[in-house]
């Protein structure tokens, strides 16, 4: 083990070229990977309207809660079953792959029948039987960093998953708890070139749960990609002040497609492409 | 449900007067309470040592962990079942409960049957599965707060138990994540106050966790104390210098027994006792 | 200077023995010092009314605001010199030494006049020509805590003062600003045992500012002096629901007096005592 | 004042369009301005070698502290009247205008003898003095985010300046503080446009001060620009390695003269280019 580092597996000294793997067609980790959709899953009405309009824009990769961790018992806490189940038939007509939230180890098995990545959100960050099991589910893992934890903490989270059997880990950074109060949470921007240094696995950002507010989420989604972000994954809703929950950070469904474009430019700087049907973006 | 507060069952708008329950001779919430022992039970001759000691003193509640989340996979996890076993023993032996860490819902019934107490760490204070499961368990919880919770959160917590069918559950505050690195953590002691202005649950404090420095222990004790705490959980260790987890904030035997009748003095200004066999403590 | 802290005079390793120095009859740093009175001084009936219980009571320290720091700049700002000239007045009326707060270099002379100890608040910890300046201001400062600043940068705040001629520094822990809002600031109470070992200098705790709700200021006061405080500043106000400034945080004459008594209980464990005119507490 | 907004001369509702003014040919709040130098001022030599490696490529504003607020009393506290000296000489000979921070009252008329733009650092964006007294100066103001203020706090902090007589008011984004240490602070990105929806004034970014890391300057640079900042201010220095203060932060002039056309290319996604002239940065 590196003596620098108290995490093996997933750092750069281990392992000097970039972790990349595909799924539906994009290469995570070389491409840039756009993953949008609703926070969570309410009917079947609006999962097939924002996936149709999705998949409308080439856009190859669904969002949907179905298991909800939410801060409190009486709040809505996603459809569970039904709502995988409807994830994956709008996913399915619309040739999109389902990222979805893992919460505990007993409906692993569920979830790996009905996503094609398993989201670890930022509560269980550090619960490590799950993180565990997870290294032998074979399928992708989203890992979330946790609202407190710090970028150590989050690559030796990642290093749990890895040295348990499964390498396909893309982590996510979502924002930390600060005293500041007028944005949800404090994105940290510096994270994203600093744990591609230290790591070779594929690092994403939240602009949704980052800020919590709709408005800021395009300036910051072009922040994210400027400073080398593989990818965004992004709230959106066809209705959102009906939404169930985090309405108020989920993106008209106008206001997404309307910042594809210069995304696109600025990632084009690098040399690098979002990994989406190119010809469907630009209809 | 309130108005005010998201949390119902557990406020003291539901139910005025303080939750009480006695486990092992000591009315939790009325009595103040000392659990204490070592970080994680390392071998039979570690965890017999300390309860002897312990119980020449009075106290009656052994703490032990017999899982152990760590940040790192490659640290020591602890001695796991047989851990439980040696922890159990001991406690028998000098007529103890036990309190020891849950960490996953598949471990509830082997906790269930070695330990009195079920601890929930502070990184799994939102994993509401395991909350659920164990508002089922038929046993007193005590729910640590997240290193970055608010009050708010950390209630809501309480109430996912409570509203499963378990009111018997005990706060402990550990301290906060804050920019502060000259102790482990930040102990929020304000919180023990207004915790219990907002719920009738007992709260009690975590000195070693909170400050990460021995000799910090005895003052912060003390503190806790003298704002109402229903209790104090604090590491200590015979050979802390070899301790193969939290060495740094574990107390020597001798420094937990000196710093115990100024607590006792605290307590009596309230009119309250620590609930442990006062005849010992005077030897 | 030391090798192993970037402070060198304020340090225990440079003086042993701790720094005690006589105020108004008090021996700061010996016996426990209580100051009190209200955010800002208002008009001569509240300075008074405020003043005369307080010296009923025996404390001998009066705090009043003359020059304020408000966040807006269309807050009330204090009565500057006007309120300089009350503060004073009623303190030699009653035999009080006085506590006010310094904002600029250019109002050094004008506090030195009126007041005993010049107080330096939390905006201005890091104020750094000011604390020069306080260096040779001849008068005792009372030092507060930035509102951000790690223990280290306080002591090394407090290091430009004594560097520069004034070694009759008082620290005062007033909270810190973390993700928690449920109080205004976090009591960092681990922060009183640690400064106390790696400083000789008095160290007091302001349980007003670092709570901001009435309520919770007997039990944090208690748990201040339990832990080994040298102090309190306390904010008071004859009618805290008209204060122009505070309000929320300040008690009612009665409260503060009301719990004078078991704060002495707690400071006689460690055999100190408050110093104020003892016959007069009891009446 | 708005009803909704504690400041109101900074607000977007008393004024909507965007504050622009100009310096050095440079209309800032229009186009992007880029602000390089060292951290300090430390001889001739440096700051010249310096300075004629930035006009060479365009570059209009010269940055270097001459007053440096040190947190111990100990470090090099800068050239002082010097430092001011050889920057207004380096500057003059190459065409640059100068920024250079201001620490007390007393030294307004020399700063603005010196300097172009006089600079609040993080410790005294709660100055009010200070502030104040910058109303008056005749000179516009970059006026950094404490290192834990609040957004509306900085924007209070501006109304004082504005209030006081002086609209020329340029926002930093800085960095707050929080618990993550793998940087110098955390870089608040979204406080770049939820800033600019709440205020008129310009808003730029510290990449440097942010990181606290020489190799995370570029991409977070990138991000800002992206993000819609108006400019960015950055530690440069020919020998970072010797330098006497955050040499860790400084890029290497290459490193700076680098990252510039990315940059500019980044800017005209959005029409706008930087200030400076154009066909000097090509050669």
């Amino acid at each position: 083990m590196s003596t620098r580092q108290p995490y093996q597996l997933v750092s750069r000294e281990w392992k000097t070229e970039d972790t990349v793997f595909e799924i539906n067609g994009v290469h995570i980790g070389r491409d840039r990977v756009m993953i949008a959709g609703p926070c969570a899953v309410e009917n079947q009405e609006q999962i097939c309207t924002i996936t149709e309009f999705l998949s409308k824009l080439g856009i190859r990769f669904l969002r949907g809660g179905a298991y909800k961790p939410r801060t409190s018992p009486y709040s809505f806490q996603g459809l569970k079953t039904e709502g995988l189940i409807l994830l994956r038939e709008a996913a399915d007509k619309y040739g999109m792959a389902v990222v979805s939230e893992i919460m505990s180890e007993d409906k692993i098995s569920e979830l790996v029948e009905y996503a094609d990545i398993l989201q670890v959100g930022t509560r269980n960050m550090q619960n490590y039987p799950l993180l565990r099991a997870l290294g032998k589910a074979g399928k992708p893992i989203l890992l979330k960093r946790g609202m407190s934890s710090t970028i150590e903490e989050w690559l030796l989270a990642a290093e749990y998953i890895v040295s348990s059997g499964n390498e396909r880990v893309i982590l996510c950074e979502r924002g930390i708890r600060t005293f500041e109060n007028a944005t949800r949470n404090t994105l940290d921007i510096a994270a994203i070139p600093l744990v591609k240094s230290l790591s070779h696995l594929p690092v994403i950002l939240d602009p949704s749960q980052g800020t919590g507010i709709r408005d800021l989420v395009p300036a910051v989604s072009k922040a994210a990609i400027a400073a080398g972000a593989d990818g965004l994954i992004i709230e959106v809703h066809n209705q959102p002040k009906e939404a169930l929950s985090d309405g108020d950070q989920s993106l008209y469904l106008d206001q997404f497609a309307d910042m594809l474009p210069v995304l696109e430019e600025i990632a084009k700087l690098d040399n690098r492409r979002f990994g989406y049907t190119r010809e469907k973006v630009r209809i």
